[in-house]
């Protein structure tokens, strides 16, 4: 190896080697036709952004902002990779105004975060987003919820949807009468669920959340049934304008997702993360599972774009689909994709020439068909398609050429039959 | 807007909204499917690579170095943006040296080169690769015109497939007693095409190429006729081993390429701008375009990853398609994807509830189906589905409803007709 350079990759990024990719590309692929079922378009945005675009107000909060990869070209001007989806969506409305409304867009590409490289976390992740911009309706979040549950449904794996209502969140502080660092309450209230009750308490106090309002708080969170027990409950309960507000969406989503038969669970401590979201959250977790990090999480944010790109108003909900824990959970349950799409593999004997048309015409059959390119013996190539997993071989040789056949075998079974090639192609794809 | 930033791209990179992202998404699948027709199976590398990987000998050669953009972690370590697939799949192959061979990826990623913007150059473009790893056999060679043939086939484009031979074009030098600067003589030459013979000349000239040279290696560029034909005078003409060999691996290229019925055409002044190449050497042209750039351009090069990893031989061909030619060209042609993937807009007529399983039904049928979630009128809805180009638009309204039926039109024909839920299905996906 040269001695200027260390072949090695960079720090929390990886390469797919065929087999990974191709089980990424297949659930990319679910997921992407989850999206045009229910009528998304596909957005594209560049890696690169202008730094003062991705570090503008009203983004992605303070944690996100230290993560950011620089990047200056030649002119010096500041550049950024981006570290979310969400912004760029943001840059594109402003950008066009003229888009139709509802902005119905999927966006499916990488993000960079120059954070701490942990299991399961890296530098370098795919997202797969889904966005409405232009409407406040609660059937628009119910629509994201019911792409939630087709997703995971299509992709094989059990999940819970989790929803609750950051307006209902609120209305629980107002109950509780907490007036100040309300942003910190409900962060500290978001990790009930994970946690305890006793880290939540802890996590109050430290924020000057008093023992009165945070007994109020637990008492909420200790109302349990079912969705619309656990709505009337609060409805009794939280008198604040914004706690009615809440608990109305909160009503209006669970019936729409009723219609929808999607089902989903109410549960009043989640959270989410991010600042920016004014009314109904959700988050996915899988069942019976060792992966306990969520595989998709989204809401509803109504003015985030607007004071972003400074006018207007642009109600906003979505969801982001997280394909590395759903990668994890799909090889956790088995469901792998194959080492190759390969079909089929042809290894002429002596006969290339003959063999070459034989191969076209398989393709012409629409079958993924290698053929030896390396003249190699039999015993080499029977290797090569067991390496891979290509489930048959087609041998071609002079006996078979008299015959105007070829010998098709099923490298399962490890049976051999005499047909002709396009019999053979029949085979393959029954 | 905020004072503190502009709404605006980075120079040099694009956003592709729907339109535009489903015609690219349409022409990346179609490729797709060729590479895995053949028996190619996906590789993805990461954006973000060391610096000393991407810039190590052997690799992008002298001018794209200048066009790195380079990025920096808070470890800083120094990193930089991939310039193009070929040294990733390098890294690749280096860092796992247990891969099956032939190792046959196919990669399609964006790149990134911070070179000066004009028009149809981007600083971060989307690149498209095929490349057989650990064969010497001119069968890979052809196997990679094939997929070229095909792809342009099934993307509705007609092109000429140019070849050479780097190896021909060293016998070519030897011929004219080019002893010096034989890079740049090559370099030279291979402008003769699109500049004429008067360009050749003087860029020899200021090489330091006599005039006695120049004359000689015009003289074999004047060798016409087909390519059987051309082979044969320089099978006369060249008289050093390189340049036997090159005609040797010429006519064994072009046979296999006859007998797969791929349409080549012989051109002794290609060579590609890359250093790298040690045989044969492809670019693709559309016929009767104004866009007179290459559609996809590759070769052989048999030394270049053995010396980059350091070890070994890694013979290996492969070819780079050029997704915004091949996309401007689409568009020259009119060979449009739809503005929408949608297929039909269901518009209830206070019928909400009753309307969301008919939109859940039809997706059950594979149909992609939107529904209003505006609560909007009925023309305010033809507007959508028409500025979105929804070819079809399901009503259902009370008198619908109490027929259990839907009114079904035909956005193009404007022909509305009344039948079941499930018939408007059938109609749609006919």
């Amino acid at each position: 190896m040269p001695e200027n350079f260390e072949l090695m990759n960079a720090r929390g990024v990886r390469d797919f080697l065929p087999e990974e990719a191709l089980a990424r590309q297949k659930a990319m692929d679910t997921i992407r036709s989850v999206f045009e079922a229910y009528g998304y378009s596909p957005l594209e945005t560049p890696a690169i952004e202008r730094e003062d675009v991705l570090t503008a107000k009203f983004t992605g909060g303070a944690e996100i902002m230290n993560e950011i990869f620089k990047v200056e070209d030649q002119g010096g001007r500041e550049l950024a990779l981006r570290y979310d989806l969400t912004v760029p969506l943001s840059k594109v409305v402003g950008m066009n105004p003229n888009l139709p409304k509802p902005f119905k867009r999927y966006q499916m590409q990488p993000v960079w975060r120059d954070g701490p490289v942990k299991l399961g976390r890296f530098r370098e992740f795919m997202q797969c987003d889904a966005d409405i911009v232009g409407t406040k309706s609660m059937l628009a979040d119910a629509e994201i919820l019911a792409i939630a549950a087709e997703v995971f449904d299509r992709l094989g794996l059990s999940v819970v949807i989790k929803v609750n209502n950051r307006k209902l969140m609120n209305g629980i502080l107002d109950y509780a009468g907490i007036k100040e660092n309300k942003m910190e309450a409900i962060l500290a209230i978001d990790k009930l669920e994970k946690f305890g009750t006793e880290a939540v308490e802890k996590e109050l106090a430290e924020n000057g959340i008093g023992k009165k309002e945070t007994e109020a708080v637990l008492k909420v969170m200790s109302v349990k049934g079912r969705n619309d027990e656990i709505l009337e409950k609060l409805g009794t309960m939280l008198k604040s304008d914004e706690g009615k507000e809440g608990t109305k969406e909160l009503k209006e989503l669970l019936g729409y997702c009723e219609t929808m038969d999607v089902e989903v669970k109410l549960d009043v401590s989640l959270a989410r993360g991010l600042e920016y979201y004014t009314g109904p959250v959700y988050e996915v977790f899988l069942k019976s599972s060792k992966i306990s990090s969520s595989v998709a999480g989204g809401g509803r944010y109504d003015k985030m774009i607007g004071m972003f790109i400074g006018r207007g108003e642009y109600p906003a909900t979505g969801i982001s689909f997280g394909v590395e824990p759903i990668f994890e959970a799909l090889k956790e349950k088995g469901i792998a994709a194959p080492k190759t799409n390969t079909q089929v593999l042809v290894i002429p004997i002596g006969t290339l020439k003959e063999a070459l048309p034989i191969a076209r015409k398989l393709r012409g059959q629409g079958i993924r068909t290698e053929i030896d390119i390396m003249d190699r013996g039999i015993s080499a190539n029977l290797n090569y398609a067991n390496s891979l997993g290509i489930p048959y071989v087609v041998f071609f040789g002079n006996e078979e050429m008299k015959q105007n056949k070829v010998k098709l075998r099923d490298m399962k079974s490890g049976k051999e039959k005499l047909i002709e090639a396009e019999k053979a192609g029949q085979e393959i794809t029954t």
